[in-house]
């Protein structure tokens, strides 16, 4: 279930902040995967939306979306045409941290009257795609201005961690050296987004996604509190086998076994009508509660309410969500671009 | 993608078992939830089907399998009048661990010409769902005999520990006491299947799911070799931001976080082109992956062929399989009973 009164509510509020800060906000879909709720993103001001799939993008254009940025490196002659084909239809940007990335790209743009709006991808300290360093990040832009059929568009990094705001402050002078002037820096992710105002001098664009719902890591690294938790999963109690274990007919299937960051709690969800119990394990369909620190534990047939640990991936394995509105569900919601895993 | 040579073989290897040891194999359908498969199990002779949730109950009945094992508690009067709607149309039974449980599914059978099978789950060291002693399963089976609509059918348990067989016999032996005679005992799991034999004395039932498919988790257990695992997920390599790592366009949400057995490796599966390459870290969509171990490093655009942890999981993402023999594909089958939560 997805509270939209919530939903309204956390667009407002990080709207509202990248509009006092001068950021574009930039909504990355992953989250809830769902047309409807990226629209009202858009119609709160947003600048454009962000994907990471090739699939999640084609779904979000047919919905008439268009400005999407497909923040992933998409690879290989199959992927790169599909990506041609949407950027015809709608102004879609993408990123690149390798010249063999970049020069796919090209090739794809290939008898197409097309420029293609490229950013360089940074690895501004999470270790995971992006260029190494600032110079590294010139000097692909510039090989991305030499490809026919692509435009160097600006930076692009995630998350954002202490030393982001210097690194892309250091590659933007890079790029100037050379004659290049990244029009958009875009950074993501909710666990920080309350801090990018503070390098707001280099960045020109946050890109958040979990905001939207909120989880349980959220509660844990501060970017929301619990009144800001939108999604629930409404789970029945089908086993009290004994005194201190219940189980829950929602297990890894449900839930996903995704955990917290490190040192910040254990269990895979928090169960809101007993904030004692643990869910301490999960098997594909059962959750296994610890209720022994409970003074009342819930009983066979109770219908409980967890906030999941990672609201991204719980979208990802429903179908359908409920929009509520308080205790009352207006309409179930096709999750739309779940399972375009191409 | 899945093998449909290797399936075949796996389904032969362990049928024959089974029928050497006077067993009836019910495979566990969850691992794959596909029709056409659960028919190629039946065609073997396989003696029903197992399912975990009434909705993918529903899809197989759908699909004309007519003998149905739900082994899992049903709870609730939306589900028990569907489950009894189902057991209408095929010979449907399932399991109870509760009065409370056995109490629900008897009032849904009001007013229909029904006689329910019912197994009473027993929790004989995996300490999830079930009864606790041999005595209390006797009690539940006279409970459920009690309850109009209702027959006590045998005794269930998950999965086969070293203790299971002693305490499965001494829960017939408390059956017998009091007149009762289980017409089925039924004990399940993938990862001791080939030692089911050695409890045949008192078990009559095997439910196994995950041997369909074999996955890294089979390999730690030694359920499965590399020659029975038919399920591969086809990954491109999209970025080789250092000498060391790689970065695969399959995450959490193409694999699961689903980890091994504890002690039994690291990683979030095998990439069977390079061996000594570890996939160390999943984010949503990026496989992360150490390959400073690999003697000759894979480039980005290869396609890499990944053993995931664990098969059921995987399925559970992925809305369509393609299967073939060999290198071939011949066919791209829907996922029929994923996403049936409910």
């Amino acid at each position: 279930m997805v509270d939209l009164d919530r939903v309204d509510a956390n667009i407002s509020r990080v709207q509202g902040y990248c509009d006092a800060h001068g950021l574009n906000l930039r909504p990355h879909i992953k989250t809830h995967k769902i047309p409807a709720i990226a629209l009202l993103q858009l119609q709160a001001g947003a600048s454009g939306i962000a994907c990471q799939k090739l699939g999640e993008a084609e779904v979000m254009a047919d919905a008439g979306i268009t400005d999407i940025l497909l923040c992933y490196p998409v690879i290989g002659p199959l992927k790169t045409s599909r990506l041609v084909a949407l950027a015809e239809r709608v102004h879609l940007s993408t990123v690149v941290d390798s010249e063999t990335g970049a020069a796919g790209l090209s090739l794809a743009t290939t008898h197409r009257a097309l420029e293609l709006d490229v950013l360089v991808e940074c690895d501004t300290g999470f270790h995971r795609t992006g260029v190494q360093t600032p110079k590294d990040a010139a000097s692909l832009a510039a090989f991305v201005n030499s490809q026919p059929g692509l435009r160097f568009a600006g930076l692009l990094t995630y998350p954002t961690l202490p030393g982001t705001g210097d690194w892309l402050r250091a590659a933007v002078a890079e790029c100037q050296k050379i004659g290049l002037h990244p029009t958009s820096v875009s950074t993501g992710g909710t666990p920080d987004w309350f801090g990018t105002h503070e390098i707001a001098d280099v960045v020109t664009e946050l890109r958040a996604g979990t905001y939207i719902y909120g989880d349980r890591a959220c509660l844990a690294d501060g970017s929301a509190l619990l009144e800001h938790c939108a999604m629930r999963v409404r789970s029945t109690v089908v086993s009290r086998p004994t005194p201190g274990r219940a189980i829950l007919d929602a297990g890894s299937k449900t839930l996903t076994t995704d955990m917290l960051i490190e040192g910040a709690g254990s269990g895979f969800g928090l169960i809101l009508e007993y904030p004692a119990a643990i869910i301490y394990d999960l098997s594909e369909e059962h959750g296994h509660v610890d209720v022994s620190g409970c003074s009342d534990a819930p009983e066979i047939g109770d219908v409980l309410t967890v906030i999941p640990n990672h609201a991204c991936g719980t979208t990802n394995l429903h179908d359908e969500i409920a929009f509520c509105r308080g205790d009352r569900i207006v309409e179930f919601a096709p999750v739309a671009a779940r399972g375009r895993v191409r």
